[in-house]
């Protein structure tokens, strides 16, 4: 069907088990085109009836249970781990691992450690069973190999907008395995440590360095451009996971402390959009998603800046204390 | 401040009174730009936090009280009159009548009445303050006219997915005062009766009839398309005034037992972006806003059909019955 686990034999039995008569189905982007399959196996093979969320998805931030509540008996939620935050319906967290096989990158990968002895390893939801492999992998070859942990993630495990798992891990390089740059960039910026990531679907092995000093160049430009912002956005996701409504507020009264006007916006989906109505605001905190400022920044024509940046831009943090915004979640309910 | 009356005194009245610490404020999308004013005026004036809401907004239907509970103590909602539906946070509905003057179209108006001597006058929210004062002004050139009502809405208004205060109007004509094609066209395609639109905005007075037959011959066309089609989509959106998923679930054992494959999709907002994941589907029966079929068809590639028009497809319906599709809020919790 794919090239990724979608467990359909533990969907089903679990919705057998609990005698679910409407369950909700939910993927994250990329995932959603298994959907109408996935439904199709479910209905036939049991006696519920399926409902697809078809929102956008980028998260455990966002599970679809406040939508869902009171329609369905139970989540199916694909491609992400749950996070301490308290669902509202029943969720099974199905994590999707690839099906893709890394044994035959791990020798060319270890080229590019040569010069390392102490390997920080992380990798992405759809991965972390390929951890304890690679870790033995590197073993046998010399290495020491260190597994970070936190509250809210696997071991081993980062998320966009979370890298608890390696902080203050004392190693010479991180090993990150999976595709894109969206989670090694985090990596690279949050850890300030070299990061190498091996993308198992395409066999590349590449150095963050370079895109994290692209990325941070622009970083820079947004913050010298915000410096001249008389008028602020702070945005607010009403998804569970991404709701910092304490922390806008915070930003509010720092903003108005030092003569800015400010408006707090509330909004589901962050996207330009949802901002044209508010072209006369000159700048933009996000107190939703970390990696909406950073990541989408292109497609704003005003900046978009983190929390951090914003201390940046006011003069209560330097430019060389550059700190990645992160969402606690276990922090969230204390 | 703008050419809609913005009722600032009272807003201000009421949050006072209530000593409401955190207001939220909500907008269609052609009053969002007044947002960051009317958020400044009530911060400046009372020791309210505002929050603005800013998720696109079409109706009454999409009140943001699910999204702001627990984050406001009072939500302003601009542009629209109140449904009967249960809102979860106390919400303050004003109207934003429009500042603009009719009596310069009224004459120009009467040219176009000659011919007819019961009128049905209608209108929308914006313009309800107009009625009175229109009535007595054809009553006084000879006219009959009747201002219909219903549970769901004002005497004489209509919304886009409402037409109850119209429905079995014994008039010759109706008279539609309003902008846009929206509305007026809702009303020809539901009462199948000639209908004049007076828009005050830029004084034209135009016929419906055209309009509505090109938008005839795209349903005819969209219906013939979707006569090939095997899979479909029933969408269904989580806004509280659009969520009809018994209707979605008729839907989806009528197409099964017609042997078509179904597939149930819940979303927020409906656009062309939320089925880019679903292209294998041939067709799609939209349970949300009655009105997203016929008026953003052409933005989609595959044909949305309202549930009606689903029934001409099976069928069930002939051409020459076309019936509008409608919310009727009032029974909704019956």
């Amino acid at each position: 069907m794919s090239m990724y686990d979608m467990d359909l034999d533990k969907v089903i039995r679990k919705i057998t088990s609990l005698d679910v008569k409407t369950v909700g189905i939910q993927f994250p982007e990329g995932l959603k085109v298994h959907a109408t399959e996935i439904a199709r196996t479910i209905e036939s093979e049991t006696d519920a009836i399926v409902i697809i969320s078809s929102d956008p998805c980028y998260g455990a931030c966002d599970v679809s249970d406040w939508k869902m509540k009171g329609c369905v008996d139970l989540i199916i939620h694909y491609g992400h781990t749950p996070l301490p935050l308290k669902y509202e319906v029943p969720t099974l967290f199905i994590e999707a691992y690839s099906n893709i096989d890394i044994k035959k990158d791990l020798e060319k990968c270890l080229k590019e450690l040569k010069n390392y002895s102490r390997i920080g390893l992380v990798t992405t939801t759809q991965h972390l069973h390929l951890l304890n492999e690679t870790k033995d992998f590197l073993e046998d070859n010399g290495k020491d190999v260190i597994l970070g942990s936190s509250p809210s993630t696997r071991k081993g495990q980062v998320l966009g907008c979370n890298f608890s798992s390696i902080k203050d891990l004392e190693v010479d390089v991180i090993l990150f395995i999976g595709s894109g740059n969206f989670h090694p960039l985090g990596i690279k910026l949050f850890s300030n440590t070299k990061v190498i990531a091996l993308d198992p679907y395409n066999s590349e092995i590449r150095s963050m360095d370079e895109f994290a000093d692209r990325i941070l160049r622009i970083r820079f430009a947004r913050i010298t451009k915000a410096h001249s912002a008389k008028k602020w956005g702070i945005i607010v996701s009403s998804k569970e996971g991404q709701y910092r409504m304490n922390l806008a507020k915070e930003i509010k009264k720092t903003l108005e402390d030092a003569n800015m006007e400010s408006y707090i916006l509330l909004m589901d989906n962050v996207s330009p959009d949802m901002l044209l109505p508010y072209l006369e605001l000159d700048a933009f905190v996000v107190s939703a998603c970390p990696r909406i400022a950073i990541d989408d920044s292109q497609m704003y024509k005003k900046p978009l800046l983190t929390p951090q940046e914003l201390e940046i831009v006011l003069g209560k943090r330097e430019w060389e204390n550059y700190q990645l915004d992160e969402i606690l979640f276990h922090e969230r309910y204390m």
